[in-house]
C-alpha cells in the first residue's frame, strides 16, 4: 500500500521549515531528497565498514568491495539489464554520456557523420555531441517537439539517414515532462543499424524502466535524482556496444598490465571505471534503488500521475500562467512563465518566501528555450513524497507572485 | 598539542574489531578513515540542507551552493593556491589527471612530443599518458629511482629535452614512500618552458603543501585519502595553464550558451566542472581539510615522521623481510616482501587475521614493480591516527606470518 505520509516520514528534510514555512520541495527535477535508509547506509559505511575496494585483501576492504560490487546487480535489476556486466558505475549521467562520446563515438565517427537528437535534450546530452561537431565535423540533426511538447517518434525515425551513427534522446523532458516513445525509436533505429542512447536522468526516476523492452544500446542514470547520494550513477551499455568501446579515463583498476612501453586493459565494465570509485555514494545508490523497488515503481508512477493530473488542472486554471508542455501522458514536471514582465527568477524568489522550492532558469536546455521563445521559466517538479496539498501551496504562492508582479 | 589518542577518538571506525582483534588500519595509502566531523557534515547535508547547487534560487539551493562553493576556498588555502579560481573540483586525482590529459595535453601535443615521468608513478599518472602514446604518438620518457628508492631530481631535469611538453611526477611514492624534490624539478622545468604536473595524492596527505612554493602548474589531490569522502577531490591548475585548456567533459554548468549550432563555455574553473557535482562529498572534503589544518599539517608530518623512524627501525630489524625503499626523508609508507616463497597476498591474509589491515599487490605501479623485479608486495601505510603500538602489532603479525610461511 502506497501511503504518501509514510513515504514522507522517511525523509528527514521534509519536516524542516524554510523561511518560517513548511518546506514544499518541488525541485526534484534538479535533485531529489534522500530517505533515512540512504543516509544511514552512508553513515554506517564510513563509521564501521570503510576501506578502498578491489585491491585489498583485508576484512574491511573485502566487505566494502562486496557491498560496492553488489550495487552493480541492483542497478541491473532496476533497469532489467541482461547482465550486471553491462552496468558501468560512474558519477551520473554527465559522466555516462561523456563516456559514450569519448569512448564509443569519437573513435568511430568521422566528418559528415550524423547524430540525431531532440530539441528537448538536456545539455548533458548535447554538449558532448557539440564537442564532436567542433572537433571532428560531426553533424547534429535536431527534431523539434510539437506545440503541446510531445515528440513524434516518426519524426525522429525520419531524421535517421545513411550517415546517422547515433540517436541520442531523452526518455523524459526535464522541462516539459514529455515522455518520449523511445521503444518505437529504438526498434526503427535497430532496423537501420543505428545505436540509440537514452538519457534516463528523469525517466528512471518516475517510471519502471526495462532496457531490454526499450531495446536501447545505452541508458544513463543519475543517482542523486534517484533518491541516492550526490556523485553516484551508472550507465547501461549493451554488450555489443561495450565490445566496441575504448577506455575513457585512464588510471587504476581499468588496466590489466602497465609497463613503460605498453598498457593492456581490464575487461568491461571495469575498463570504463578508472581509479578509486565513489565507493560510499554507490553503496548509497544501491540502497536508494532498493528503496524505490521496495516502494514499487508502478506505485510511484501512479502516485505521480495523480499529482500530475491535479497539478495540471490547477495550473491550467490560472489564466495568467503559461504552462509549457501538455503532452498526453507527461510526467509531473511543470514549466511555466507568467504574463507580463515577471521574470522567472522573481517568481521563484517569491515562492521561496512561502517555503516553495522551484527552479528558475534555462534548466540546462538552451535549444528548447530557444524553440519555446523564452529565456527562462520556473519549473515545479514532483517526486514520490509530494502531495496534492503541496500543489495547493504552489498555487497559493503563485497567486501571491501574480499579485505582486502581475 | 598533537595527542594521537585524541585524534583516534575522533574516528569511530578505529574502535571496531576485525576478526576478533582491534583494528590496526595500515591501508591509508589506499584510503584513509573519516573523522566524526566529516561523517556528521554528510549527515547534516542530506538531512537538513540538501538541494542541487548553482541553478536554483530557493533557500536550500542557495545554502548548498554557498557550502559547496566555500570548499573551493578551503582547497585553495590548503594548497596555498594564489586564487580559488585556480581550483577545479572533481572526484579525485584520476579525474584530475585525465582532465589535464584530455583538456590540455591532447590538443597541444603531437607525434614525437615527449612527457617525462618517473618509474614510481601510480597508474593514474601513467595510463592517461599511455593514451597519448597510443592515440597520438607521444613518447614517454622514464626516470628510474636509485637503489634506495630516492629520485635524483637532476636525472629528471636531464630527461627534459627540446621535445618535452610536460613533466608528470609524484610528490610521494605510494609504494616506496619516497618524497620527490618537486620544487627543484619545477624550477628547472620552468626555465626550459616545460609545465609540471605534480601528483599530490600521497604528498598532500602527509606534509604541508604550497603550490606557489613548489612552482608547479598542476597539483592533483584525492579527497578520500585526505580523511574526506569517497568521490571527492580537486586539482590546482595555474592560471596560465587554465587559459590554455579546452573543456574535458560536456554538460550542464560548464557552458555559457548552447544552441543547435553553437556552444560557448563558462569561465574557468567552471568550464572544467560539467554537470551536477559531488555536492555532499565536496562539502565533506572541505570539512576534512579544515580538520587537517586544525590538527596542523606540521603536527601530522612530525607525528608520521616519528612513526616512520620507529617502523623503519623495527622492520629493518627483521632479517627475513625485504623493505623496498629507504630514501632519506621518506614518508611513513613501507612496502615489503618476505624471503622465500611467501606471496604478498598470503602475508596480508595472515596479518588480517590479527586485525592488521595492509594492502597486497602491485599498488597500481606496474613499471615500478617491474623495476624492483617483483610482481607484488605488502604495503603498510600510516596516517595521523596510527601509533607505535600499531607498528608493534604489525611486527608481531609479520613474525607470525614468517613462522607460518617462512
Amino acid at each position: 500500500m502506497f501511503d504518501v505520509n509514510d513515504i514522507r516520514a522517511e525523509f528527514p528534510i521534509l519536516s524542516r521549515q524554510v523561511n518560517g514555512k513548511p518546506l514544499v520541495y518541488l525541485d526534484n527535477g534538479a535533485s531529489s531528497q534522500k530517505p533515512q535508509v540512504v543516509i544511514d547506509a552512508i553513515t554506517r559505511a564510513y563509521s564501521e565498514e570503510y576501506a578502498n575496494v578491489h585491491r585489498g585483501l583485508h576484512y574491511l576492504s573485502n566487505l566494502a568491495t562486496e557491498k560496492y560490487e553488489g550495487v552493480r546487480g541492483i542497478v541491473a535489476k532496476f533497469l532489467n539489464a541482461p547482465s550486471e556486466d553491462e552496468i558501468v558505475m560512474n558519477t551520473g549521467t554527465t559522466e555516462g554520456i561523456n563516456t559514450v562520446a569519448y569512448g564509443w563515438a569519437m573513435p568511430r565517427m568521422e566528418a559528415g557523420d550524423e547524430i540525431v537528437l531532440s530539441t528537448m535534450e538536456h545539455h548533458a546530452n548535447i554538449v558532448p555531441w557539440h564537442f564532436l561537431r567542433e572537433r571532428q565535423g560531426i553533424v547534429l540533426k535536431w527534431v523539434d517537439p510539437e506545440v503541446d511538447g510531445s515528440l513524434d517518434p516518426q519524426k525522429v525515425i525520419d531524421a535517421i539517414g545513411s550517415k546517422t551513427k547515433l540517436v541520442a534522446i531523452t526518455q523524459m523532458s526535464n522541462v516539459l515532462g514529455t515522455v518520449v516513445d523511445v521503444k518505437t525509436i529504438c526498434a526503427a533505429a535497430k532496423e537501420r543499424g543505428v545505436p540509440v542512447l537514452v538519457d534516463g536522468s528523469q525517466g528512471s526516476v518516475h517510471m519502471p524502466v526495462d532496457v531490454q523492452d526499450i531495446g536501447c544500446d545505452f541508458y544513463a542514470i543519475t543517482g542523486h535524482k534517484l533518491y541516492g547520494p550526490s556523485g553516484s550513477g551508472a550507465i547501461f551499455i549493451a554488450k555489443e556496444r561495450l565490445a566496441e568501446m575504448r577506455p575513457f579515463m585512464g588510471g587504476g583498476d581499468m588496466i590489466r598490465e602497465v609497463s613503460k612501453d605498453a598498457v593492456s586493459y581490464n575487461d568491461t565494465p571495469m575498463m570504463l571505471e578508472a581509479g578509486t570509485p565513489g565507493i560510499v555514494q554507490q553503496i548509497g545508490l544501491g540502497v536508494a534503488l532498493d528503496w524505490m523497488m521496495g516502494v514499487g515503481m508502478e506505485n510511484i508512477a501512479a502516485h505521480e500521475a495523480a499529482l500530475r493530473d491535479y497539478a495540471q488542472e490547477r495550473l491550467l486554471g490560472l489564466n495568467w500562467l503559461q504552462v509549457q508542455g501538455t503532452a498526453p501522458g507527461k510526467g509531473a514536471i511543470f514549466s511555466f512563465t507568467m504574463s507580463g514582465a515577471a521574470h522567472a527568477h522573481d517568481i521563484s524568489t517569491i515562492l521561496d518566501k512561502k517555503g516553495v522550492a522551484v527552479r528558475a532558469g534555462h534548466h540546462c536546455c538552451g535549444p528548447l528555450m530557444e524553440h519555446l521563445g523564452i529565456t527562462a521559466s520556473c519549473r515545479a517538479s514532483f517526486a514520490a513524497y509530494n502531495t496534492t496539498a503541496e500543489v495547493d501551496a504552489l498555487v497559493d504562492a503563485l497567486e501571491l507572485a501574480q499579485e505582486l508582479l502581475g
